[in-house]
This record gives C-alpha cells, sequence and structure tokens, in this order.
C-alpha cells in the first residue's frame, strides 16, 4: 500500500436523476430554494425542451441570447435583465454554453442556479466559470457559480446523434481516466473517475447498440456527471496537455483529438500505475485474469470499448503529420505536468505520439521500450 | 442496465489526508477561515495527541469535559464557555464523543468545525448531530453541526488497539456493505461505498499484520470515513436494522452483534442485487472467475477477510440463545425496510438468525432455499 497525501474539497451539491422527472424535480428544486421569480435561459433550438422541464414553475423571464463560449457582453445583458426582474433563481436547460451563462449571471449576482443539462458536458457540476472578451477567453473558480442542483432526465438528451453522443462520452471518459494521475489526483477522485469510466463503458455500447435506449443515455449523464466532478477536482493530466497542444497549435478537431490520443497516453502511462490500471480494466469490463499485466489489460479493455463505438483511431485522419511532431513534442514536453507517473521526455513523447500518428495498436509493451 | 432514480445530496467539505501532517493541515485551514480565537475540544486522555495536532494555533479555550452521548448539560457548558471567549473555529481531536459535542456547540452557535478524528467512528463526515437528556437520546440532522474540514492523520490513530481497530473498521464494512442496498442507496453513495470496503479490505489486513503499519491505518481512516459519507446518504438497511434489535432488546454488544450478522446478511440480499455483489467481490479483492456466481463470490470473499481478521462468526458467544430468536424476528420484521431487495418473512428471517447464532458458514445457496 502506498501512503496517501491529499487535500480533497467536495463540492456540495444536489443531483436530482430521473427520466421524464425534469418539471417535477426543477418545480421541487424552486420551491426548495423559496424562490418565485425564476429566469429561465435556454438558447432557441432548446426552446421545447426548456418549456417541458419548467411546467409547473411560472418563470418571469425566458432567456434565449446564448453564445458559445459566453461573449462578456451577453453575461452583461443577461445579468442586467436578471436583475431587472428581481430573479431569485436562474433555471438553464441545454449545453455547456447555456450552463456557462448562468454562472456568468450567479458570478455577479450569487443568484442561485438549478441546471438541467441536455449533452454530456459536464460543466454542471463544476464550479468553474469561462467568458471570452475580445476573442480571449478567461476562466476562474468561484463556489457563487456552481450550481445549487443539477436536474438529469435521459429524455432532454434522447435526440443527441450517436456521433456526437460517442464524441461527448469518449470526452468524459479521457476526463475520467486523466483524472488517475492528474496533478491533483487523489483517491476520491480516483473513485469517482473510475466510477464514471464504468458508467461510461456501459453508456456508449448501449447508445451505439440503440440509440433510443434511455437506460444506456441514463449511463452516459451519470457517468459525464462523474467525469465532470473527478476532473475538476484532479486537474488537467497529461492527455489533456497533449491534446491542448493539438487543438492549440494544430487546430485539430477537439473530440477526435481526444478520442485517438487517449488509449496511447493510456498505454504510455499505465505500466506506471498498475493497480489504477487494473481497477481501470474492471471498470471498463475486463476483468483481469490471475498474473495478467495490469497495464495490457487497461489498455485492452479501452481498445476493445474504441472498437465497438467505432472511434477515431488516427491523427493523420485529422491532418496532423509528421511534420507537426518536433514542435508538438517540444510544446508538450514543456506543458507536462511535473507530477505525471512516468517522466516525459522527447524520445518517449515522440513515440506517443507516433503511434497517435499512424494509428498502430496502442500498447504498454510497444511505448513503454520506445 | 437498470434505470436510475434517485436524489443525492453531496455534503461540502474538505478533507486533508496526511501522516504527521495534522499540525500543519489543522494550522492552514485555521488560516483559511481566518479565524484567530479557535476553541480545542479534546478528552483528557487525548490532550498529548491535541496538543501535537494544534502546534502553530494559539487556542483560547481548550476544553476537555467530553462524555459519551454528549449529555445536553455537558452541550450547554460548553456553548455558553465558546460564547464567553468569542470562540471563532473549534478544533475537535478525537473520537465519535468529541466530535459530536463540537458538533453539539457547532448545532447553536454556528462556529465552524475542524475535525481530527482519532478513531474510525466516522461521525466527522456527517451532518447528523446526537444528544441525551434524561437518558433519552434526540438526534437530528443540520448542515451547521457537518465540519468544514476533517484533518486525517494516521499517526493519531496508531495507538488504537488491533482488536478496537479491527471492531471500528468492520463497523465501517458493515456501513459499506449495508449503503449497498438500503431505503436511499444510490449509484453514488454505492460507488464510495464500495471504494470505502476496498480501502478496509487491505486496511484491516494490514492492521492485524502489523499494528504500526501507518498505511494500513490510512487505509482505515480513509475507508472509514467513505463509510460514513455513504452511510450518512443511504441510509440503515436490514444490517442496521437487525443489529438494532439484538443491541436494543437483547443488549448484545455492538461491534460483535455487527461482525457477526453482516455475512449473514449480505448472503441473504446478495442474490437479489448480482451486479452488486460482483462489484463488492472484486472490492474484497477477488475477481470472479468467468460464471461464477456474484453472491457467491461476494460472501465467499467477506468470509476470507473475517477469517484473516479472527472476527467473531456466532451470537451464541454473546448470549444470544434459540429462545430470544421469535421476538427477535418479529421485531425484525416489523423494522426491515421495505425496500430491501429480498422480501423479509418470519421464515427467511428465522432462516438468517438461526445461521447467525449457531456460525454455519453464510453462504446465499443455503439462504436462498430457507
Amino acid at each position: 500500500m502506498a501512503s496517501m497525501l491529499f487535500e480533497h474539497t467536495t463540492l456540495g451539491q444536489r443531483v436530482l436523476f430521473g427520466t421524464g422527472k425534469a418539471a417535477e424535480h426543477v418545480a421541487a428544486e424552486i420551491a426548495r430554494l423559496s424562490a418565485t421569480r425564476p429566469m429561465v435561459i435556454a438558447a432557441e433550438p432548446e426552446r421545447a425542451l426548456a418549456e417541458a422541464a419548467t411546467t409547473g414553475t411560472t418563470p418571469v423571464l425566458w432567456w434565449d441570447d446564448v453564445v458559445q463560449h459566453v461573449p462578456v457582453e451577453v453575461a452583461d445583458r443577461a445579468r442586467a435583465a436578471a436583475t431587472e426582474h428581481s430573479v431569485d433563481a436562474i433555471v438553464c436547460v441545454g449545453g455547456g454554453s447555456t450552463t456557462g451563462l448562468a454562472k456568468a449571471v450567479a458570478l455577479t449576482t450569487g443568484i442561485p442556479v438549478i441546471a438541467v443539462p441536455t449533452t454530456y458536458a459536464g460543466s454542471e457540476a463544476t464550479n468553474v466559470w469561462g467568458m471570452t472578451e475580445d476573442r480571449t477567453k478567461t476562466t476562474g473558480v468561484d463556489e457563487k457559480v456552481l450550481p445549487v442542483s443539477v436536474v438529469y432526465d435521459a429524455q432532454l438528451s434522447r435526440t443527441l446523434p450517436v456521433g456526437l453522443s460517442v464524441a461527448s462520452g469518449l470526452n468524459g471518459l479521457a476526463h475520467c481516466i486523466d483524472s488517475l494521475w492528474a496533478p491533483k489526483a487523489d483517491p476520491i477522485n480516483q473513485a469517482m473517475a473510475l466510477e464514471g469510466a464504468r458508467a461510461l463503458n456501459l453508456a456508449l455500447r448501449g447508445i451505439v447498440a440503440d440509440p433510443d435506449d434511455l437506460t444506456a443515455r441514463e449511463q452516459a449523464l451519470y457517468g459525464c456527471y462523474l467525469a465532470a466532478v473527478a476532473f475538476a477536482s484532479a486537474g488537467s493530466g497529461l492527455h489533456h496537455k497533449i491534446c491542448h497542444v493539438l487543438g492549440g497549435t494544430f487546430d485539430l478537431p477537439h473530440a477526435q483529438t481526444h478520442a485517438t490520443v487517449l488509449p496511447y497516453v493510456l498505454a504510455f502511462n499505465a505500466p506506471a500505475v498498475p493497480e489504477l490500471a487494473a481497477r481501470l480494466a474492471t471498470a471498463l469490463g475486463q476483468n483481469l485474469a490471475e498474473g495478467q499485466d495490469a497495464a495490457v489489460g487497461a489498455v485492452y479493455a479501452l481498445n476493445v470499448l474504441r472498437e465497438a463505438v467505432d472511434a477515431p483511431t488516427r491523427l493523420s485522419d485529422y491532418g496532423f503529420t509528421a511534420d507537426g511532431l518536433p514542435e508538438a513534442v517540444e510544446r508538450i514536453v514543456k506543458a507536462a505536468p511535473a507530477s505525471n507517473p512516468v517522466a516525459v521526455t522527447v524520445e518517449n513523447i515522440t513515440g506517443l505520439l507516433t503511434e497517435a500518428l499512424t494509428g498502430a495498436t496502442p500498447s504498454p509493451a510497444v511505448l513503454t521500450t520506445v
């Protein structure tokens, strides 16, 4: 047993989970807050979902001016409207941008937020806010922006297309796996991350088999919730640093980059954390046989899942070429967390990225001999 | 996959975990609260531990009038003293009674509590308070009594004798296992409970092998913390209802009763919750073989652990006799939660208790045919 040294902050929040229960749960939370002047934030395409989720409450204000990345001017307009209408609770129905706008309003006004997510973004479970001004994104952490309650209803995510569901779910899985060794990883957020991985493994297979399988969509919401809780606590690990470089400097697409790179990072780190690797393999549905190498088992389990959901397999499909390797490697080596379980070098990151570029079968045996 | 319908309240709290770090962590939390007039609550036998844990802070008040079950008069005296000394933070160092007194003070004064547990009681992780007046215990739930921070330091539990450590750890394990099917069980508290069981399995074996093994004692503190978090959220299940009857009506000893009854309740319920049983088996270190019955595997895993730590095996060793069976069964059938995964009857609870009385090897195969 290894010694444990950590600080862990558990964020207080209520989760109300139930398919077809959104309206009932939202009304109950509004009542629990003794709120009488709720504001609903929902983008135009989500108007019908938002109306369905708020029958039984009487909003004093509907707000549909929702813009990606939360421009400051949009936030300021929404804040002014909330104040003008003496709003005492915000119900936000939508994806990350909608939740983000609700958080921006909460940041300056302190109005409590009830989040009703319709995607697997996970922002509803964190105290992180973000806004953009002059094309520059600012982010921060503040207790005030953490929604007091989250209402999950798989009915509301039913229309999320399979491809987007898989991409979003794999993004959640990346949050889970990277949380195992991120700078502030600890046993508590590792346990949440592994439970999230367990749920997402079931969810993604289920959604691919039948996009209308609401129990699979419940597992996706649940798994991505835990992914967000774990990741917000553990911070960005090697995987997210690599994807940040590939996305930021080489403009590779977000979801595909994450889905492609993840198994290579797992293969890279797993041999150094055999106990976590064994638990991840179990979470992904592959109990290790007696004496089986844990890292091999975990990578195998992830490969099996990725194949089942037809995940992208090589960066060359998204415009990355060998020419980009030296710069990418240099930036990644600089950005990699010092706490990563395997010390990064130009050589081993070159090896990792080369594998990801060409789509070689991810394997700890190959990578650890680089 | 089963459908999920639940409400889960996550309590916001900070945990600072580190062997030999108590004083540093307490000082950091006092500073974070901007407190300048801390009160230390610690019973006389824990005075030295409490002094060690609060070097670096300057208490304005030391309080050692700690009595089991928190009599109201003791709470009132401590409250008056806290007010008189303008106390702005409470540091409690000790077991359940000490934490309980700090909670009683917080209940009426709102003063934030930093808990430094020296046993595996788990009270520090809950918002439940209890006090006694005229030999009657009153309990309640209030956000104000939840310690804002918990400082865990295995050094402080080093002197807890092996027997007491095992009894206390098995009590924690009972919290974990009963949380799997308690009335408010949900996927989140089940995940916490299974992680707690995983830690306690390592902890108990380690402490029995070497009482000075501080990594094992860390796992015990960690496991009992999660047990408390899960149990406070999930509520009392069948196991605790049975033990409550055996303790309350038949005056059987608390720790031994819990340790004896637990595997029979697991054998009783596990066949009805095979997925949870499989995960529990894994948590207890027994991966199921392909095709192995999950309930059999879980009960086997618990039996192996109980044997390793020499846990008590039959109620007849503690004064319970066959004469008591009818009354005990009647009371248990009345008290059993309606949500228990196996419906209780006079017949099957008689079977369960008879097995526990005589110490028959707990086995789901036997019990499900009763």
